[in-house]
């Protein structure tokens, strides 16, 4: 599957840490580059990730913004 | 101003391509590793970005989805 | 590739209205039932989107919103 | 009241999820559709979303992704 | 129709600005106090969208932030 | 540091309510006018926020949604 979000970033899971209904995933995406995601606890099941394993963080273009110092 | 999104990625504006109320911005966070954001043009004017400054990619975790292979 | 978005709808693409950097996608997932996207020109041509053709619409659950009468 | 959102489908609850402070909500679009959405506890009960109920699944156009096979 | 966003701010609308596909639109929810919307152009031709108009600002919870000084 | 994101709305915190992984805090920008947000618990913790607190809701421009009645 090809998707239209702009932003797919290779890494490796660092974290899993699920909650009541909503997970949080940590992907390391370069040493010490580590992004964070909340997700579905039925999506860490489907997608069964794990600490280790390799995945990719998604992110559409309009849910990215910019900031400057 | 410190913000509550957990992802605030360090970078260097590689292109801004106004369009006609939308522009898209590309921030290069590691050799060849490019994130496309998607905001308006009064932004793009009002943060003064140009090719080649210094920027951050800003995400909340909640727009961050995870993928596998 | 498999992603922890919770909605991914199959459908027919029905229209492609690309503006100066942002277009607008209609995908039919029904008869009479069309899904509207935005997304970047970039991202019609990297999928190569037509009318007629297929595609899924795809939407995190977080971005989801319920309404009632 | 009339929304900007482009995506306003009408369905049947056929779950609802309590966590935390975050719910998880299913919306049976067509015969085996269903849409998943993540809202507050606090919007469950204000709309008041029981199994069985009416409702609809409503998406801004900017939170709509394409992908293709 | 009543929605689970949890921020429905009522305010005046004073500028229309639309682009290709894109437009903006600024609600002033009190004396000095504006917020910025990006809508489809389809959208603004939908809600008969005019300067000088009542309307709401509506944001799902999950996409508000929080900063600090 | 300063942002894309065209709204920034200053307030006082007076709700934090931290779930599992996800907490829901509570703003009020104006007498009677509250914003609510949802975060994760991390960015409770990491920002320090607190009842009675100075805080800024902040919303990219693509994430309001206009309605009219």
């Amino acid at each position: 599957m090809k998707i239209s979000a702009r932003n797919v970033i290779k890494g490796t899971v660092v974290s899993v840490d699920k909650g009541a209904t909503t997970a949080h995933v940590k992907i390391e995406i370069s040493p010490g580059q580590v992004i964070t995601s909340s997700i579905t606890n039925e999506a860490v099941d489907s997608l069964k990730l794990v600490v280790g394993g390799q995945a990719y963080a998604v992110v559409k273009a309009s849910d990215v913004m910019i900031a400057v110092d």
